[in-house]
């Protein structure tokens, strides 16, 4: 098993490292290589995500990526395109799956303490992040500034499929989250992929709501919710919120994947490199070790991967409200596992 | 006092009539002109919006809409661009004014039951609400579809001078929404605005936050919040979700604006037509009564707005857990004021 490892900066660093001490127990002959890739290097060389190196990245089954990003270093937009978005749409991570779940002991901000247990499937190459679009007359009283939303049967179908599978594997239940009564233009698209390969899977059930709608639900009844499959920007939008009311972003993890196979996937938090409490050996490493046991299962380890979530559920248990530690939590479930 | 009604379909002719009797209590005279637009009227006729009648329209002072829709007899996106979004931008209300706040006795879905009180001043007139982008190939594998959200300084700079005011009036705090480090042309736009007019407002402070971030502080910490300013579609998000965690969109009033004046500016709930509960009386009409106060505040009836907010907020508080019945409540109201 060859994995590339991006730390990335801020607490990706930290939390990586738990990670991989996780991965390392199960998987003792991983071969795992380096890259300095985020705001430090760009600070440094000015070089985002040269090709040599992601040629090299690219020879790895999986990557595992920490956080990237530091406002102090680097202005906002400038890692997002060459880095992170480089990154996923050179690989085709068109499929990236955020799963969101309470456990036993989650502190949830939900008055209703629900049981959490979905997962989206938010398309990673097209929509509104696509950087098609421009400005005329910037800085002026007549500035005007496009963002196009690119949407093709091609990608959306390729999801939409991605999910059903997933919905089977599941409580057979797939959401599409959309906002088609305005965007009616890309919402054509989903909603025929949605009926056309939705005509091979006559054992899911399915649901629409719009992304404003998606929302409320999402604070008053997210136990509704089993697989959701979505566009780019609302799937953005809506797993920050899953993350929220689940309990917090620091358990979510990412998987950002070609399922085609062709291009290694990659694996990380959701969470960001959160500078505010970098070095301080506070941050959750769970999101990350979470992320690892997402591509031990993309990997074909389903074992591994159930023996990490098993050991993160009992973590999560036995934690009450101790303050966290981040090498503790990493030396308790690499134990564990 | 000379106003449009526009009942629209299902639960809006319901809390329309309530919010009328609130009306008519205060000012006896005012002078209504109810305009029979919606679903049935589309249904029947093929008519969405005809140009007669919005000129009509526009010889009132304000307009009052109840909801629009019915999914049993028009399909998605037809009443939206037809006529809900038609009118917002053929009568440039370009300030879509949106309240969020909790009363004594909300019912928020949030453990911590905040103390909620912001406004939201969402881009009615732009971003990707414009109907612009389109389809080739539409129905084939080979479909591409976009969506254009088109952003003009004009069009910011307009609604964040007008949200810094409103933020002057209030607790001096402004917090501009968007997705700056994606869409990096619009967020050019926004963030220029946020600081060329803050130049004008030493005495606001301001903060931003991407819209994925935003919806977490929405569930984890909604206190923070004073006025938000956001474009169209993010707003259009924001809002369902700040009006879930208020404790319902039952109680969430709007108002669709043109801050310069030349055309009538449009109140209604931010709710649906809900035809599932349609024709039994069992609607809230809270949203649609406070939208009437936000319409006399508007016409420089501000103590009037504020004895309506009051009796609302009595009723509210002596409401309990006993079910609503639509025109009790508006009795009730009406009583009050
Ligand atoms: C950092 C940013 C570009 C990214 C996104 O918007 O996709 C992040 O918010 C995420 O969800 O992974
Ligand atoms: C009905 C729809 C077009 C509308 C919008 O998206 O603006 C609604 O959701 C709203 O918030 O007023």
């Amino acid at each position: 098993m060859k994995i590339a490892v991006i730390p990335g900066d801020g607490i990706g660093v930290e939390v990586t490292a738990e990670a991989l001490k996780v991965l390392r127990k199960l998987v003792p002959d991983v071969e795992t290589t380096e890259y300095d890739l985020g705001a430090k290097r760009y600070n440094e060389t000015g070089e985002l995500l040269p090709e040599a190196e992601l040629d090299e990245i690219r020879r790895h089954d999986a990557i595992l990526l920490g956080a990237i990003g530091d406002p102090r270093l680097v202005a906002p937009g400038i890692l997002e395109r060459g880095l992170l978005l480089n990154m996923r749409f050179l690989l085709d991570h068109h499929v990236n799956l955020r799963p969101a779940r309470t456990y036993p002991g989650s502190k949830s901000p939900l008055a209703a303490a629900p049981d959490i247990d979905f997962v989206v499937v938010r398309e990673g190459t097209e929509g509104p992040y696509t950087g098609n679009g421009g400005s005329i007359r910037v800085g002026t009283p007549q500035e005007v500034a496009t963002e196009v939303s690119v949407n093709t049967w091609f990608g959306a179908e390729r999801v939409v499929r991605y999910a059903y599978e997933l919905a089977r594997t599941r409580r057979k239940h797939l959401t599409l989250i959309h906002k088609t009564n305005v965007l009616s233009n890309a919402g054509r698209i989903w909603t025929r992929a949605m009926e056309t390969v939705g005509a091979e899977y006559p054992d899911v059930d399915t649901a629409y709501c719009h992304i404003d709608a998606a929302t409320i639900y999402m604070v008053t009844d997210p136990e509704r919710f089993d697989v959701i499959v979505t566009d780019n920007l609302f799937g953005d939008i809506i797993t920050d919120l899953a993350g929220a009311v689940t309990g917090g972003i620091g358990l979510a993890a990412s998987g950002n994947i070609d399922a085609s196979g062709k291009s290694p996937s990659m694996f990380e938090p959701v969470h960001g490199s959160a500078p505010d409490i970098a070095g301080q050996g506070v941050a959750d490493p769970t999101a990350a070790i979470l992320s690892a046991a997402m591509l031990l299962r993309h990997l074909g380890r389903e074992e591994d991967a159930a023996r990490v979530e098993r050991a993160v559920e009992a973590d999560l248990k036995s934690r009450g409200g101790a303050p966290i530690v981040t090498t503790e939590v990493g030396d308790r479930i690499a134990a564990a596992v």
